[in-house]
């Protein structure tokens, strides 16, 4: 039996691959976590078993995808950067949004017993039909200087939302207040008034919280740190954004860059990305080309 | 602190609405079910726990998402239908496709363990890293045929394949072949010819197979059905096609219709769509609006 | 000499084409014709000599492209409707709006002298740099209804406005004010606050003024209008909408469409095109056959 | 009367905003000018006074659109560069490039007499309905080099469609070859046969050729050169290419730079735009900053 009568449905597809030689950064969000929150018993004003898986499957979404560089998560969100040289699924967005979407739920779903379950004090095995789900976009940026707004924009957020969750917190687990005095209480507050409650009221220095909640997470392949002497980032940034296409690469280079990749380590951290340091130091975050492996101890 | 310095970045986000008007399709294809089918043991040409799993995940994706009006399945792909009117997510592609993708993947692994686990002959648990995962796309058809020629492209093409794994599962599982030998015998085969395969070398009637491997499965809201006599399948396409824009809706006739999508049974169904009949009976597909509920016994 | 090195240049372009089978617009601004209007002295509050030049080039846009089925226009803009099965320039909307745009403009300025130049009472020659010129935009409608709805929303506007116009014109040309009272004293009033203004200060009957301003142009193929009796505009629409692909035509009968379309006077008309009866008894502009070319005298 | 009942129509159009911080180039391409060359007795290889009002048009688009910095045209074809940090139209590609393609059009026609009527030997009037007209597409280029790329494509074809012109027109012209055997005789040569073709039987020194013909012409601000000791080309496009957005300017800053942009000299070139010369000396492309206004004798 033909089917090509019908097959001309198939024209009906939009193309969507996204301008070359652009940043893509693919961010997903929970999908109303708020209500989740509440059902599975996420503690206030973080909790570190959700925050930890996460950043477990953003490992696991990084390790499946090697093209990404780099991810940073904050809260229920999580942002893909890939290079700006990924020929990934021909740049298609549809494509680069749900397989991320798709990777990061299947292992948060099916990592979710390892940081809730399986201890007498903590024991919260998910219930449908109220499962954790994430939607997601896609987001061209042209130069590093965009892609590294983008990333300090989503650092300072969650610098801003942790301060303002810390203290509202504080102020209802901790002062007595209901959550409409809080909110009122902090209405129009700058950040040195709420550190200045945290520490007047509750002896809370914020200084010393987690980084993992001041900071946020931030997940790349670990090669040797470069001698920020021997670097700069604004030559860098530049390097990097005076690249007009993929380099070509030959086999043999494609085949060892890839083993190294496989061979770094994916690690997460709650660190600044803000500052030029960050960046100074791991040159391979812009390059794309793998660096040099730690030695081992 | 202030973060607007950075926020400028959100102007890189570009819109993408969807054509208003039309009707919605958001297909997902599993991605390297092949390698994972073999891992986990798949039974060929088809196996019932994969796609009663792939139907449970279905079912809980339209029970999220009522403006989903039908969805139909075969093999790792589904195909969920967004009436022609619906507003989600202002029609937002992006966040139509990924809100679908991960909510499908949430549900199928979750319910991996209630089709594949659990009894001594059948105990086959997820094991990370190969998860099962998806992606997605949308497309737009302006037309209730164009959306009707969308649905029997995929039915026809169920059927072709059927056809084809059926005959090929049964020279390599009970004819001895090996799997370079099939193909080579199956090259250039009619339909006619596999069914005569089939019947002449195994004794196998090809229409007696289950309709669930030659159908697909055809997910919808269970109403009363309509008697076809008083229905018309061409006049019913025509008056939804030559619909405008969304119906102005009383606000307590939309909470109730939303209570009858509510009620209604969402049911799995391995029938023909291609033809009109199952249209006629069902216009409630077509006109967004719910049907009678169906009598309690 | 290679010219391979740059060509990746060429990956940087985007595919823009317009969904099928959806009926495309597209409509052309004058830009800045107030200054415009102001420099080759525009009558107010319309000038027949530059009305008829728009229709003039229209029309030659219409005969150029004969994939437009009508064209409307109003003031210094213009309406073209490409029927929902073309297939030009493979729907791309850049093709399409710039193709519209430069004929338009070529016409407009070549038509220019005709019009404005050559008696000793009208000698406007234009002079560079300030020349008319236009912008673009193709927008696509699902359905017949849609389509019918933006047409209706065009001539309405131009009901308003025409209305407005006269009346602010009156008042400043015969009733002595100066634009900032007339506006003023228009400021909040109705249809038929206007329509008394006129009549009542001026003994102007404002259902006598002349259609080409009150309804805007209409521009289209004439064939033999079909008696009403024979036709419905509701079915018709219907039978539009349901059309699904382009026909496949035969060679003769697309040569002889071709020939029917290039004998057929382009007409422009100055009519209610919102009422049913425009489009009953012109059942080719929806369908996109040719109609009977009318019986020679 | 309310027009709103129709004014949902508005919802149809969709955005179509280029994405920022990319530099834009507008493309406009002579329709169906083969034909029209014919008609209007262009001359062979290369018409002056066609490529001079091809220029004309294109300083008349420069001086109606300041936010262009440079323009290369070659035959019937011209490419508009916007800088990157244009915020012309909100960068909306429908706008830009119907703006482009109706200026240029108009302008075309309009200057048509000035280089092709008005003498006993010269005199070729512009007969509707073959008019010259024009289409026109937007495309993206986020890095310097790319657009660098892109303009070295177009000149590198120039060169090359030249000097395959020129040895064929020769071969014709002066050869006694009829269009056949010309083509037959080039099939599958190189530059040097053709220079040698061109040496050996017709005297031709290719490299003597007028650089109108063969570099085509760059249309641009004139502004002081720049010493190139005193600039670097790498460093200026890296430069430029880490801007991340419109630099925030002083009102009178502005003032000032529209002021130095419309003193300007428009003036077009016949030089080579592949070596990092051209830019090193004219800083004012890349930067988009108005240079210094060469000093008045």
């Amino acid at each position: 039996m033909a089917n090509s009568k019908y097959e001309y449905v198939r024209l009906f597809e939009q193309p969507d691959a996204l301008l070359p030689n652009t940043w893509i950064v693919v961010r997903i969000d929970g999908r109303g976590f708020t209500k989740l929150c509440a059902k599975y018993g996420f503690e206030k004003p973080n909790d570190k078993r959700a925050i930890d898986l996460m950043n477990a499957a953003a490992k696991a979404v990084m390790t499946d995808l090697p093209e990404i560089v780099l991810a940073y998560g904050v809260s229920d969100e999580y942002s893909f950067v890939f290079h700006k040289t990924c020929q990934l699924f021909e740049r298609r967005a549809s494509k680069l949004v749900s397989t991320v979407v798709s990777t990061f739920t299947a292992f948060y779903i099916h990592s979710w017993p390892t940081f809730f379950e399986g201890s007498l004090i903590n024991d919260v095995p998910l219930v449908a039909p109220l499962l954790p789900t994430f939607d997601g976009r896609a987001v061209c940026y042209p130069s590093v200087q965009n892609l590294r707004d983008y990333l300090n924009w989503r650092q300072v957020d969650c610098h801003i939302n942790n301060l303002y969750n810390t203290t509202f917190w504080a102020l209802v687990q901790k002062g007595g207040m209901d959550s409409v005095e809080a909110t009122e209480l902090l209405k129009g507050t700058f950040s040195a008034d709420k550190n200045e409650i945290l520490f007047s009221r509750f002896q809370i220095n914020y200084n010393n919280e987690h980084d993992m909640y001041k900071k946020g997470s931030v997940v790349f392949r670990d090669y040797e740190l470069v001698n920020p002497a021997s670097s700069n980032s604004a030559q860098a940034a530049e390097a990097v954004d005076s690249v007009a296409e993929p380099p070509i690469v030959s086999k043999s280079k494609a085949e060892n860059d890839k083993k190294r990749r496989a061979k770094a380590r994916i690690t997460v951290e709650h660190i600044d990305i803000i500052k030029d340091d960050f960046w100074v130091r791991r040159p391979w975050l812009l390059t794309g080309q793998p660096g040099a492996l730690p030695k081992q101890l």
